[in-house]
């Protein structure tokens, strides 16, 4: 037993009283029962499903870029007039669009075995009739990015880089770079493609895409990830110890470029210059699903808390703008779109939802001195939801990022990451991964912050963060 | 309230010694020491884990009829071999294959969906450009069942009939007619093809196959099942009563007669008269995953249990015969075949293990009245396991179906079901669904039957069943 262990087990074995000689905390300020009705009320919301079951069924996947993304602003534009948001308008803009084909992978030794994989975006194209080559198993990122160069001429490199759950999602980013930059790092070192385990924290055999990307100069190898069972399949043949050989069919292709595009509405404001109150998630979704949790519940989620407020019969101090983003997933072309247009207005907040629909367990603020306050109110108005208040920054995420980048101040409201990993850029982010109760907490914890952040009488002015 | 439910009520109020004047259940036999050894040494096997790793890993899906089962009888015959049965052979025989080919569907209107489906075995096939037709949505079998004849010409018919799981299982037939006869009645109703929601009882993009037959006289028609996601995605629209059309591509086809078989091994018993005990499970698997649970376990289980016999140092009064049947899958060919050859052999009891591989909760036996009191040392050796008594027949199982029915005894070790139908028949059928422990489970169940029944001393005859 370590002396540290000891002290912990012998504090706990103090009696109750030694806890009450800790420093008491602050006293709280009191909640405000106007915003804790517009709160709970917002508990038997189902504005949001609405959503979430209008735009899965009546468009379901909608991949930046397409036809198909475009009847998904049709349709967005069309319901949030509906909602009776004024000023609602899509903003347009083109970018460069990359589109699935084939895609086959099958062991060919010392096993036969058909494998499930999924293209990652920005993947290069095998020939048509695929391509056969040894694989060399790398089980970690890592592993891989030490592979001496050259080592992985015309071979196929497999990178396991297995991801565990976590409430924060941090182990997204740590296991991702198998992903985000592994087919570069593959491709230098002279694989004629890489296959890597999914990015994800399920056991289906339904594997998880997503973006990579080259950088100029290196040619984009076919790349591909395989479902969570079909990884370990071949972690096990290699454990046998004999070569294996993987005969591979990708046939994306990019398109140029094309029209996609933001959709924005609003709940204007008494006082316009007292800031915008930005908030939104994504539209565009990827093309395996309908996109129910990535993003159609942050789209929802904001809209019908935006709603709430609107409908609550007294006009907001701030004018609330929710965006509706276009291909965040492809690049975040809508969040530079948005900033290109609206960076010199006056934001007060930024706030994004894209983190799917399991409830919000924690909140954290970036405000300027001058707000201090409205945090602590925050953390008054959101306790009663179950949500902890965070100490690091707020204003993560990638379409609001460009306007934090410009020195907005930032909220978070996190949803718990446990099994959003399960289900993200698969097949399986369907309507039924959707919680009823869940995705209502999220609405009545974004009702709350803007309850609070909207109507806030301090001066809500630019921020300064060590990260931007 | 019922005045039953008012008398149960009652009963409950009653002060608990009102329990002691119930009638006393007879004294249960003691458990046996040597059988309760041999039970608990088998909570730490390994043999069944390896035998499941191994088929999944170096074999794989294994169609029957294919090359791939083919190679799962070599690495069968080898396994059994290296493991120390004795008599260890390969039987064969020849059977009708139908193969998968390219399987695709989407909603072309009102809102246009691609879809995730698999076609069900002996479905027919489309058009190799596909058929487009209008879906006509039966929420449930008995819908499709009392449509009007000729009501469907040319239309895609879509039946729901939900499943909920159930531990005994019992829900798969009641909700699978809609698969195993639903396309017979649709194409007798003029469909041109037919899709159906998946009989199983998940939530994942995931479809789950399996057979459906065609009456002689009745043409097949495409028939597929739907992930059950996508079936409620169907649901949805049709909700918005605007006509739905399907475009689908189906082409399997029929190839005609190929080589099948079962894989046979023995612990031979000391006294030939007595009878065989006849268990398994079967070796091949649908054509969509490896085959995990379905029924790479019970091959797993039943040789697992027979080997610590094998090695128990004491040779059993009974032999035990471990068949690995072929074919289970698409019509019970090796359950028949192994009838026809060895239906003349005096056997003593069947047991068949074919539901996966989580744990055992009941066991039921069908015995003659010369040997009921094995079911009581049954009972006794089986409780320790968490296993009840159940008081139906025992000697269910497709695979020993055909043996049972001239009048051999039967013995069932009942997994739950309350999730085999997540899985069973879809890609999702591989390694990860395999808890170990539950798996041990299993093999010290299987083990304490072997233990008590081989050596019976009791004459274990013919029995006969209301239902043969």
């Amino acid at each position: 037993m370590t002396n540290r262990f000891l002290a912990a087990v012998l504090a706990l074995a103090l009696p109750f009283p030694a806890f009450a000689q800790r420093a008491e905390p602050p006293v709280p300020p009191a909640a405000d029962p106007a915003v804790a009705a517009l709160r709970d009320a917002a508990l038997k919301d189902d504005v949001a499903y609405d959503i979430v079951e209008g735009l899965t069924t009546e468009v379901g996947q909608r991949l930046a870029g397409t036809e198909a993304e475009a009847r998904a602003r049709q349709w967005a534009a069309a319901k949030l007039n509906a909602l009776g948001f004024k000023n609602v308008r899509i903003e347009t803009y083109r970018m460069p669009v990359w589109v699935r084909g084939e895609e086959r992978a099958e062991i060919t030794a010392p096993f036969p075995q058909k494998l499930t994989l999924a293209a990652l975006g920005n993947s290069g194209a095998t020939p048509a009739a695929g391509l056969t080559a040894e694989v060399v198993v790398f089980k970690t990122y890592s592993d891989l990015a030490n592979a001496p160069d050259g080592s992985l001429k015309g071979k196929i490199a497999y990178v396991g880089n297995a991801m565990a759950p976590t409430q924060d999602g941090s182990s997204y980013g740590q296991a991702g770079v198998a992903r985000f930059v592994g087919p570069a790092v593959a491709a230098r070192k002279g694989a004629a493609a890489i296959v890597i385990r999914s990015i994800g924290t399920d056991t289906h055999r339904l594997p998880h895409t997503g973006m990579t990307s080259f950088p100029e100069g290196v040619k984009p190898i076919p790349a591909a990830a395989l479902s969570v069972p079909d990884a370990k399949l071949i972690e096990a043949m290699a454990a046998r110890g004999r070569p294996i050989s993987m005969k591979l069919v990708l046939t994306p292709r990019q398109i140029g470029e094309q029209e996609s595009g933001n959709v924005i509405a609003e709940v204007p404001g008494s006082d316009p210059d007292a800031g915008v109150v930005l908030i939104g998630g994504h539209l565009d979704s990827w093309d395996l699903a309908t996109g129910a949790i990535d993003d159609a519940s942050g789209v929802a989620i904001t809209a019908a808390a935006a709603k709430r407020i609107l409908d609550s019969g007294r006009q907001p101090r701030r004018t609330i703008r929710v965006v509706w983003f276009g291909a965040e997933e492809v690049g975040g072309y809508g969040g530079r779109d948005y900033t290109r247009r609206h960076g010199a207005e006056r934001h007060a907040v930024a706030a994004e939802s894209d983190f799917g629909a399991d409830r919000v367990w924690r909140f954290q603020a970036t405000l300027p001195d001058s707000a201090k306050a409205v945090a602590d109110r925050l953390a008054s108005a959101l306790a009663p939801l179950g949500i902890v208040h965070g100490k690091g920054d707020g204003g993560d995420g990638s379409d609001i990022g460009p306007t934090i980048a410009t020195g907005v101040a930032g909220i978070d409201l996190n949803q718990s990451g446990l099994h959003y990993f399960d289900t993200h850029h698969t097949p399986d982010d369907t309507l039924d991964r959707v919680d009823r109760e869940e995705l209502r907490q999220n609405v009545a914890a974004w009702t709350a912050m803007l309850a609070v952040v909207a109507d806030a009488p301090e001066e809500i002015g630019p921020v300064q963060r060590k990260s931007h």
